[in-house]
C-alpha cells in the first residue's frame, strides 16, 4: 500500500455535489493528477457498404466503418514504467476500471498515478466502440430468419451479478466478509449494458486490436477480466512483439487444454498472472460451471507454461490474508491492496518496469 | 487565442506511438494537465424486470438497470469557473468532444484548462450509458410484430456525414476551405456507433438527467450538439434551477415556434447562445431540410427569446471572419477558435463565471 490508498480513505466530498447518491459519493483525493497527455482514438475497424436496411432504413445504402475498438488513455508526467492496457468482461464497458460504484478511484487513474501509462478499452462490440447493426437489422426487416439474428443480452441482478459476481447467496444478501461495496451494487447494475458479442465477428476482432496496440506503444501489459479473460493470450499468439505481460483478473476461461505445445511454448515467453477472488465453490445461479471450475482450466494452463519455462502464477486473493474477494476486484473495497499485489508482481516480472 | 491554441499547434509526437495511424496523430501538449479530480459515474435510471426473451435468453427473468445516463468528468485543480455539461449527436457519443480525428485537444480538456470543470456524457441510449434491448429482442422472438421493433441506425460516410455533416459537396471531395481535417475522415466514421434513439423512451430521459446533473452541480452551462440541439431547453423547462446558461452547436432544432409563451418567458431567463458553421444552404444529401432550415428555426426561438427580455443570440461562424466551418464545429481546424468565442461569451453572460 502505499500513500494514494491512504489519501482516498480519507476523502472529503468536492464542492457542489448536492443531491444525486451518485455524484455525492464521488471521492476527491488528496493529491492533485499531473498528466503529461490524455485522450482518446480507436485501433482497428474495417470499411464496409452496407444497405439501407441494414443501416436502419433512413437513409440509402452507404459506406461504414465497423469493428473498431475504443481506447480512452492518460500518461503521467514524469518517469514512465511500462503501459497497462485494461479489458473489460461480459455485459461491461471499460468503466469497470473507472471511479467504482461507490466512488472511489478505480485501477485507470490509481495506476496512472503510479507512473503507468494507462490505456482503458471498450472491446469490439460494445460501449464507445459501437457494433454493426447489419444482421440485426436485416433480421428485423424479414430478410433473414429470425432465429438467426444476433441477440443483445444482459445479465440480470439476481443471477446474472449478485451470485455469479459472488457478492453473497443470493439478491440483498451479501457474504458476512464480503469485500464488494455491495450498498451501491446499484450503481455497478448502471454500468451494465447490452452485450453485442453475439454481432462481433469470431475470432474477435479485439484480439488483433489488443496486439496492434501493443506493438504500437512499443510493449505493455494487457490486463484482461471476466469473458476477456483470454484475449491478451489470442493477442500474444497473433502477434506477441509488443505484449510485455498478461494478467488476467478471474478469467471466464484460460482455453488451458486448448492450445497446443507449440502455442503454449510461445505464451511461456509471455509472463503471466492469474488472480481469483473468494468463494469459487458458489454457486452461481447463471451456469453449471462454477469459478472454481474456471480456475481449474486457469490453473491447467499456467501449469503448462510453468513446466515450458514461463514465469507464471495463479491466486486467490485469500492466498493473500484476505477474505470475500468478489468477481469485481478492481472495485471491491481493497481494490487498491489489489492493484499493489499486481504492481509488485509486475515490477519483479516485467523487464524494464523498475522505476 | 490563447497558449494553448499556439501549444498545440506546435506539438510533437509522443514517444513509443509508432505503427498506427490513429496513435502516430496523438498531439502531447507541452504543458501538464493538473486535475483536482477525474473520474466517471451514471445519473438516473429505472430498475425494471425484464423476461428471459427480453434478456437475450441466456438466463432467467431477472432485475435490470435501464435508461441510465453516463457521464466522465475532469475538474481542474485551482480557481474554478462555472461547470459546462457537453452532450453529442446524432449515432455519436461523447467521443465527439474528446480528442479530434486528427488528433488534436478536443473541447474536453481544453475547456478544463481554461479553468472550466467539465462532464462529458452519453446519452442514454448511446455508448456506456446502454440501451433498453427489451423490446428488440421482443420483435426477435416473434413476441411482437417485426414491424414494431425499435432499429438501430447509423449515418453513412456518403451521405450522412460527408454531405451532411458540411464537408464537401461529394464524399472525398472538400469544400476548398472546408475546416473540417478531411484527411482524418475515416477516423470520424470509427466515432459513429449505432443510434439507439428508437429503443429510448419520449421524451428522453437524458433531459431529465441533465437538469438533474445541472442542479447537482449547482449550476451549469449546457453544451448540445445537432440531434441534442434542443435538450438543454427541455432539461430547463423540466427544472431551470441548475441552467446557467445554453450553448447549442449546429442544432437539428430549436422547437422555435413551439414553445408557449410561458415556455419562452422560463427559457430567456437563461442566455443561450447558438452558433452554427458555413455552407448552411448546401444539400444535405440526407433529408430534404437543409441547415439553414434548421438556423432559421433557431433564429426564431432566440428572436423570441429576445422579445421576451433574454440575452439569446445565434451566429454562423462566417460572422467571425472565417469560412469552411462544418457540422463538427468541436473538431474543425479552428475549434479552439470557436472554443475561444463560447468562452468569451460564457464570461460575459454567464454570473460568477468571471476568474
Amino acid at each position: 500500500m502505499n500513500i494514494f490508498s491512504a489519501t482516498l480513505l480519507a476523502t472529503s466530498l468536492t464542492a457542489g455535489f448536492a443531491s444525486a447518491q451518485s455524484i455525492q459519493s464521488l471521492k476527491t483525493p488528496e493529491r492533485p493528477l499531473v498528466l503529461q497527455a490524455r485522450g482518446s482514438f480507436f485501433v482497428g475497424g474495417e470499411i464496409v457498404e452496407q444497405s439501407r436496411v441494414e443501416l436502419g432504413g433512413r437513409a440509402p445504402a452507404d459506406r461504414v466503418t465497423v469493428n473498431q475498438m475504443y481506447v480512452e488513455y492518460m500518461i503521467p508526467e514524469g518517469a514512465k514504467k511500462t503501459p497497462l492496457v485494461m479489458v473489460h468482461g461480459a455485459s461491461l464497458s471499460g468503466k469497470s476500471y473507472d471511479t467504482t460504484p461507490d466512488g472511489r478511484m478505480g485501477w485507470f487513474e490509481y495506476f496512472v498515478r503510479q507512473a503507468h501509462p494507462v490505456y482503458v478499452v471498450d472491446q469490439v462490440g460494445r460501449g464507445r466502440s459501437g457494433f454493426n447493426q447489419a444482421a440485426l437489422n436485416r433480421a428485423i426487416a424479414g430478410e433473414t430468419p429470425r432465429e438467426q439474428s444476433p441477440k443483445p443480452y444482459r445479465f440480470g441482478d439476481r443471477n446474472g451479478v449478485w451470485t455469479n459476481f459472488r457478492f453473497g447467496p443470493r439478491l440483498g444478501q451479501a457474504f458476512p466478509d464480503s469485500r464488494f461495496p455491495v450498498e451501491a451494487a446499484n450503481e455497478l447494475a448502471k454500468q451494465s449494458i447490452p452485450d453485442m458479442s453475439e454481432m462481433v465477428p469470431s475470432p474477435s476482432p479485439t484480439h488483433k486490436a489488443l496486439a496492434d496496440l501493443a506493438s504500437d506503444l512499443g510493449g505493455a501489459v494487457l490486463i484482461s477480466h471476466s469473458q476477456s479473460g483470454h484475449f491478451p493470450m489470442e493477442a500474444a499468439l497473433l502477434n506477441a512483439k509488443g505484449v510485455q505481460a498478461i494478467v488476467a483478473l478471474e478469467p471466464g476461461r484460460c482455453r488451458g487444454a486448448d492450445y497446443s505445445d507449440e502455442q503454449i511454448a510461445l505464451l511461456a515467453k509471455v509472463p503471466t498472472l492469474v488472480m481469483y477472488g473468494d468463494y469459487l465453490s458458489a454457486p452461481t445461479g447463471y451456469t453449471e460451471q462454477t469459478w472454481q471450475d474456471r480456475y481449474n482450466d486457469c490453473a491447467t494452463f499456467v501449469k503448462r507454461l510453468s513446466q515450458a519455462g514461463g514465469r507464471a502464477a495463479i491466486l486467490s486473493t485469500t492466498e493473500l490474508g484476505v477474505r470475500g474477494n468478489s468477481h469485481m476486484l478492481m472495485q471491491d473495497r481493497n481494490s487498491l491492496q489489489l492493484a499493489e499485489h499486481v504492481r509488485s508482481w509486475l515490477d519483479k516480472n516485467v523487464r524494464g518496469n523498475e522505476k
